[in-house]
């Protein structure tokens, strides 16, 4: 069944998603600051619009895919957002990573205009989003998760309904959390092991053997110790789900402690010129840390 | 191949290692300061000892399974000990989980004597234990190594030369500093998601399908969320390998900055009576942290 799409944001993520829509069979209307993106969508069907409030009138859907929550909160609120052109009956998915006080705003707001509101962050990486096999977050009231089930069944795999508005973004933040302490956890543990003079490879070897084994050391296990620190996730945007994930345990009045310790990790990989770095390169940064000083 | 073996320290790990080693065909030496354990195995054809010295006089092969590098370093280096036992030709295996550079000594001192020493700690707990399924970690020469297998073989599953004298202690202290910071990890986003009103299955069981699947989540995440902390592994247990590996992160000039805060969390497991909760019981800590104090 064809559905009119409007599609804000076509980064590395929300590029890939727009054209998996059309590939889909969905007509759709896009917006994004960089004209490229555009051009290309435009080429493949798509109508360019000129404004977030545009993109929501002509749209039985509204999806955002962007890079923050003031990105959001922008696109969403401004003189021109997309609240603007929302209508009763229309749906609205914000599919970026943003606070989940702010998606409970956001849907509060939709709800007074008479639109639905889901929040549905993804993982997965630009590769999920180019292959459609995301893993999406979604919360929201039940019947909106109905109708978009089919919508993002075109862009993901594992879809999984968690709770009212705001806990697709809960459980995004929780994601953020375990990989981010797992990746710490590897990184001292080799840092300790190389230390040691001990064989990196078999530090892999074992953890990966055991109560130890996590996704990290399996697909990245290698790799950190090539030191070959290429994203995948880059450090910058792993340090802004942290942030997230902190607020997040602000407003909720949830203790933190490791948390607290692998943010001010990531904010160190952005001072330091990492924040490009895939996020196992938190293991640079204690290599780093664990060179000893030369004196003068 | 029947080999005579000296076995000091039959507690919850010993006593059944003790035990497959009977089974496993061979003429055992027992020692431990419990008369239980030790009536247990005579019982079974072993031979009480009186020191540890005597086991070592009379055994082929030393093997030391006992709680704390304390422990370890009175039974070997004490009036009575291992070490004026040890004749050249002996081979000594520690099994404890001790610091690596106790390790390292006591191998240096073995050797002025002749004798072969190995650190061969394990993974696996008292199932594993009983069930011969450890997974163990050995450091020290090659020889020796090849010497232990067959004896190691009755007693585990995945037996890894992991390096020289200390490298398994090194690599266990490796493994536990991974599986501290994932249980921080999954407990520190359970307590977010609750506080946030998520039910606590869907992030067990989305978290789980991704890149932040681990075997925390995997063999005990339903029990967490039940708050079934039996043990398993026991706090106090996992708050000494914590302090294992911060004395070797010293010695090795390795930082370690979040096992740091997850052996202040373990520390407050104990002080705060928790010290007997399998170590996924950091949740009920962090539980009673984020529960609203009242008001007088």
């Amino acid at each position: 069944m064809e559905t009119t799409i409007g599609f804000i944001g076509l980064g590395i993520m929300g590029r890939p998603m727009a054209r998996n829509l059309i590939q889909a069979g969905h007509r759709l209307i896009v917006l994004d600051r960089n004209p490229e993106p555009v051009a290309e969508l435009a080429a493949l069907g798509a109508e360019p619009a000129a404004t977030p409030a545009s993109v929501a009138e002509h749209a039985e859907v509204v999806i955002t895919m962007l890079p923050d929550s003031p990105d959001v909160e922008a696109v969403v609120f401004d003189a021109q957002g997309v609240l603007m052109g929302l209508r009763p009956g229309t749906l609205y998915i914000d599919m970026s990573t943003v606070s989940p006080m702010l998606a409970e705003r956001i849907t509060a707001a939709g709800a007074a205009q008479g639109a639905a509101v889901l929040d549905a962050p993804v993982s997965g990486g630009q590769v999920g989003a180019e292959k459609a096999t995301l893993s999406i977050m979604v919360g929201g009231e039940e019947s909106a998760f109905q109708r978009a089930l089919p919508l993002l069944g075109a862009l993901g795999k594992n879809i999984v309904h968690c709770g009212g508005p705001g806990a697709g973004q809960i459980v995004k933040a929780c994601n953020q959390i375990l990989v981010a302490l797992t990746i710490q956890g590897v990184a001292e543990a080799l840092t300790l092991g190389m230390k040691a003079g001990v064989d990196p490879g078999k530090i892999v070897q074992v953890l990966g053997a055991g109560l130890a084994r996590c996704g990290i050391l399996e697909t990245r296990g290698e790799r950190m110790i090539a030191a070959d620190f290429a994203p995948g996730f880059r450090s910058r945007l792993h340090y802004k789900d942290l942030r997230i994930a902190l607020a997040a345990g602000q407003a909720y009045e949830a203790p933190l402690p490791a948390t607290g310790i692998v943010h001010e990790m990531f904010k160190q990989m952005v001072i330091s010129g990492r924040g490009e770095l895939d996020h196992t390169g938190l293991l640079d940064l204690l290599q780093e840390w664990a060179r000893p000083t030369q004196s003068a």
